[in-house]
């Protein structure tokens, strides 16, 4: 390992943005450059970047004042430079590219930061033997590996808030609202802010609900005097596909709405909180975790801890291999504490127990 | 007109919930009670509360610690006595029953808060000879009569915090977002909220936009290297009618993304705000107002002034007659200067000058 | 007067800062620049780099982006070119070293933002000979000539928001709670939180109070069952000077803290705001006044309305002249109808009737 | 252990109000009564509702709808029975009236909701004969035994929050900016707002600070161009007695921005956040945790587990005995990696490393 004296490095920011991003540049950036004297380079637009080699040096004062900023100063794209069916389009292949691009800057490291397909590509890049380091950020908190993940509490503030303003309209007309969180394939977000709004259903991918369930549910508040309920879903449950041909399913918080006012006849109103869920200032709790990553993801460099992702375990950061996390996912186990304490607390998962 | 001391009035709330309406029946019942002595009832669920005689007395200390909450204490409905096609159902008139209940409990003055449709109800209860005060409440500012609507300022805090949170995701993936604002008919949320929001695009039902110039405004932007614009729609601006029979439009927001994807090639967003904008804790300007009109109208009930509105014009409060305002819609007019002041910043709103 | 088309502006932020002075220089710059075509510069720390021409040409791109933005870009500072004691130590006066600067860079006009030392002091400089536009910014609204000052929502938002978490310690302990807000000669800020706030006392230095009121009122409370009370307080009352010849006064929460607890025996605790009341980003609101209010400025300068200053009447913007404004000041009259109505709801102004 | 169905359980909170104290009550009362079957009490004002026999019977519905609302239901009191000199006031000391009163109403425990003072007096309850369980909740986060307390991510943000805001000022002015954060004995709070406000001076009782670095750093900064600074002070710090034997020291804050001045010459001002730090709605994770806390104090309950804290530690529920808690206190010790990972970003501790 040379001295971290003399080390380059390059940083970008791949996938679905989120709050924290600049947060983590700074604490990565930063400490680089003041505690380890390295040199540091920003990548546009994530895995974009480094193909096509756009970048930026970046300054101590380039990386200053944006601990508060949501959003990326990087940029982000969803490219995937292994994905099969680029490859014919280039002379050289984009992972050739790629490597083309960081022997010829002359990086120690590249740190990519994000979500699970940002891992999956940087652990593709470590075994084409290029230097990398994980970073793992993601509002949906479903990376295998760390116990959370920045983004994740801004969104569940964000989506909570939304919850408690739509309470005000839930009582005053006494409706079924139904809110539809963010993720696709892990319930945590949906879960999260729904115990945190009080959300009387909360359904989530990882428990198959039952239609009759929510019926008879909401059918009991009502006899118990309630005709007002909350209905947290995630965007991401099972919903049957549509009829015709047509080529998009409803979207999970339309469907559940419908057969909800169906089975009840009570009058239930969706909404789909979207794209609010990931913009602006990360909360502080997310401030601080990206910027411990950020500095500890310095420390690995110096290190020489390559191939490996920064994580969160227990309250602690760890570095965890990147080969470990690649292709995983990590959903909401059933057997979640949280979820027998909101049980006990009459929170429907629209299952039988 | 009798002496305040002895007298009683009602108060309820129609239409859809807006932040302001707890601090409005605070205000009206609290002045009602300590400055004029009056007794005070609170009607359930808007007029069907009228109709169906269930009510409570509201004693000072139900209308305390109301101030800052959301929605209304006394519920809403969106029940409209004077529809035709219900009159046969009852074997009196909605009409005939309502009158016959504000007899009984002997009330001097029933005060109905609400939006257009209640204050064409008010009026039309008026004439029908029941002494009635309206107070203007919506998030859409349309009312005639008054500059201003109590659950105005909040829904533009709302929606401008969302324009806010979205211009994140813009910048960082340089894409086009579309923000849906609530708003039927008439455009000022939408204006409000996109011209503090920094919304590039602006489009409200009062101004018809034309395909073209959006294709040509944001692919100017784009090749100004901005390639990320903020488009903000009212849900009221004309969209084309679904084909083959289907039941429902395509939402204002869906419909403009997809245009502008297509015509322009640039990866494109929709968000619908929703619900969201309608709830939780009214701003402090909105505490205010509803305060103010609040206790003006029960000064207005002290000096007989029935028939009319509460209302705000320069910063007064002042009453106006139901019979103006009844049936008509407040729009915005071509000439705001608001308009021409954020065209001067280069907001552009979908047509040609 | 010249075309517009060539003109040179400078544009200034003077004073203490508040939220909108970024949306302000946005509105003016972009307008003056894309409507008008004229060269716009910034000077830095208000008159501070008039007199030390300090100054840097402003791009729009430079203008851009900065509407949701907190604090000046120029910076900003509390320099009095025209007091007395500066005078000797410079070769020349400072309003010479002005003029000179103003001169060489071939300024058509000065726009200078501020509150009313900034009024004061731009007034001189058009009786000097400079030709200058006044903008009208502070939190305290208590600028003579317009119904309202951008600053001013946002700084009411706070300080309302402040007083909502002070309810909550007010209540669970059974206390009195005194809040301290900013406002020295004008109490506009402490009333309108004050009264969003649900402040029990609202004192303004414009309303001299009696302990003996103060006294009895919350005694009353008390022995209606309402141990707590929150008392909203103007730094600027009158507080009785400190003994032994002390620098300073017991500022004003302090002081009323500690007679309320002497006199009813009662726990009384003080919290002073303090500067989180003048930062952060701008309210929707305070964007759009000071967005209106830029864009006209920019209107004025095109239509040589020197030694104005751009107000906003019964909510028009409109051009008053400087030489009105200088040196007066707009404090709460007596007889505003939101005083009366705050009293209608058993609000205490610390005064008999 | 007679079985849960037919337990009395009563519930107080104690010490200073903070956010999460109503969801705790909710998550503890609901779960006891609906899951296990269990009368619950609700004593008023904390230990002297014990003391003073002043309870009411809660219902679960009086339980409902108080997740999201700040302070406490029950009220609070700082009254600490076992004090001594009080002892001699009344007939019967007040741990024997405590005795009697839960010995009448039948209480097969009463769970004592608060802080460190809180956790001891429940401590010498339980060594009384009266079952206790302690659920831990401070804004403060230093309780023994416990990774983390409710109420303290609400205070970070709400501090996190003031500091964004001063920054505003800082910048534009060109200022130090001092801000005062709670805490007398551990630096938690100002720690982890000062990190996530990016406050460039953190001071902390834990890491005395010397007044020379200060000097150094501040000066330091200014040569670099950075004519502003953010100083985080917890109020606990060692700050010099005042000279004459006078009351009240300074406060932190105060003091601290004095010695700024005075060393570097730069215009330095302090603000103290003071009361709004404990009030309003709790954070979304303070609800999960007073939630999860609750409910696995019920579950404890319904398993004997008598004279033990429901605690947080690795975010799993444990119970921890109150002997190990009692007396003790959490600070922030030297080598936490946070303070580190700070420095890296070139922090300043006011300490010589």
């Amino acid at each position: 390992m040379t001295s971290s004296k003399n080390m380059k490095i390059g940083i970008l920011t791949a996938g679905g943005d989120c709050p924290g991003l600049n947060a983590a540049i700074r604490g990565i950036g930063k400490t680089a450059a003041l505690k380890y004297g390295m040199e540091v380079y920003g990548f546009s637009s994530g895995y974009l970047g480094l193909v096509n080699n756009e970048y930026k040096k970046l300054s101590v004062r380039d990386m200053s004042g944006i601990l508060t900023v949501g959003g990326t100063i990087l940029g982000t794209s969803r490219e995937k430079p292994f994905k099969k069916n680029d490859y014919n389009k280039y002379i050289r292949s984009k992972p050739e590219q790629i490597k083309e691009n960081v022997e010829k800057l002359g990086l120690d490291c590249v740190v990519c930061i994000g979500g699970n397909g940002t891992m999956k590509t940087a652990w593709k890049l470590q075994q084409a033997g290029i230097n990398v380091i994980g970073v793992p950020k993601t509002i949906d908190n479903d990376i295998w590996g760390t116990d959370r993940t920045f983004g994740f509490d801004s969104a569940v503030n964000i989506a909570t808030e939304a919850i408690d303003r739509i309470h005000t309209t839930a009582n005053s007309h006494k409706r079924i609202m139904v809110v539809e969180v963010m993720g696709h394939d892990a319930g945590w977000l949906t879960l999260f802010s729904g115990v945190a709004g009080g959300g009387d259903v909360i359904l989530i991918p990882e428990i198959p609900y039952e239609r009759a369930v929510l019926k008879e549910y909401i059918l009991k508040r009502y006899e118990e005097g309630k005709p007002y309920s909350i209905v947290v879903v995630a965007e991401g449950i099972n919903v049957p596909p549509k009829k015709n041909g047509e080529k998009r399913n409803k979207s999970a918080g339309n469907y559940i709405a419908e057969i909800i006012q169906k089975d009840t006849g009570l009058e239930t109103r969706p909404t789909i909180l979207g794209y609010i869920q990931r913009g602006g200032s990360p909360s502080p709790a997310d401030r601080i975790l990206a910027s411990k990553l950020g500095s500890y993801t310095a420390q690995m460099i110096s290190e020489g801890k390559f191939g490996h992702m920064a994580a969160s375990k227990n309250n602690k950061v760890v570095a965890v291999p990147l080969k470990e996390v690649a292709g995983k996912l990590k959903v909401v186990p059933a057997d979640l504490p949280l979820i027998n304490q909101a049980r006990a607390l009459d929170t429907c998962f629209g299952a039988r127990l």
